[in-house]
């Protein structure tokens, strides 16, 4: 079970530690302002070029706004610590060249339920990135 | 691995299959506005009496704002399927009498790290509920 207690003592990951984190998962949430209350989604991800990118639904919020402001968080449980990535930056839709280098991508690293792919690639330009870990009890 | 695609064909989660889940799990994320970006905090949560309620270090931003909307989402992996339940509502510090059943709460369901425990708990007060589930690729 995962542990994450903000009250108690904490360690800073660096930077180094969170892009080998970033590189290493492929599963994380991205949360946006959606009207009265921000909106969280789970999402697969590619982490590459210094850029998070992720596949949305045509049509959905993100895909519709350009430089949407976001936050992406990718956590993990290594046994005596858990610890948590935190990505902040502007997300808009990938055109067509960097398109391709994803689509390159997803065919390696995001596994794809099968399925008529009308999704949009979003790309994450990161303003910031942190990250935390807490021992966990013993 | 959990696969998150919103491009296929996907199911809606009944109100009650939500509800089992969040009573079920412990650990969520949970998501709201900070200046420029939205923020993400994984926390351990209790789920009773239909609020969802957590600890945050005393002076967050979450424990500074009154009714600040929010959003809080649990994922997981059931192997054929993965799935996603999405809380959207207002956050609020809670006060003693609701405090005081979420510390008895805390010694039984929510583990905590020791260290001093200066914690706030801060209650979602529920607006919507919505859940769906992804088959796994086979």
């Amino acid at each position: 079970m995962k542990v994450f207690d903000f009250t108690s003592s904490m360690e800073t990951l660096s930077l180094e530690e969170c892009h080998g984190l970033l590189a290493r998962e492929s599963t994380g949430r991205v949360a946006f302002a959606d009207d009265e209350f921000p909106m969280i989604l789970p999402v697969n991800y590619a982490y590459v070029d210094g850029l998070v990118a992720f596949r949305t639904g045509a049509g959905t919020k993100l895909s519709k706004i350009p430089m949407h402001p976001v936050a992406f968080e990718v956590d993990g449980d290594e046994g005596s610590y858990v610890w948590s990535v935190l990505v902040r930056g502007h997300a808009r839709e990938v055109t067509t060249a960097l398109g391709a280098r994803y689509e390159e991508l997803r065919r390696t690293r995001i596994p794809i339920v099968a399925s008529g792919d009308k999704g949009h690639w979003i790309a994450i330009e990161i303003a910031d990135i942190t990250g935390r870990s807490f021992a966990s009890p013993s």
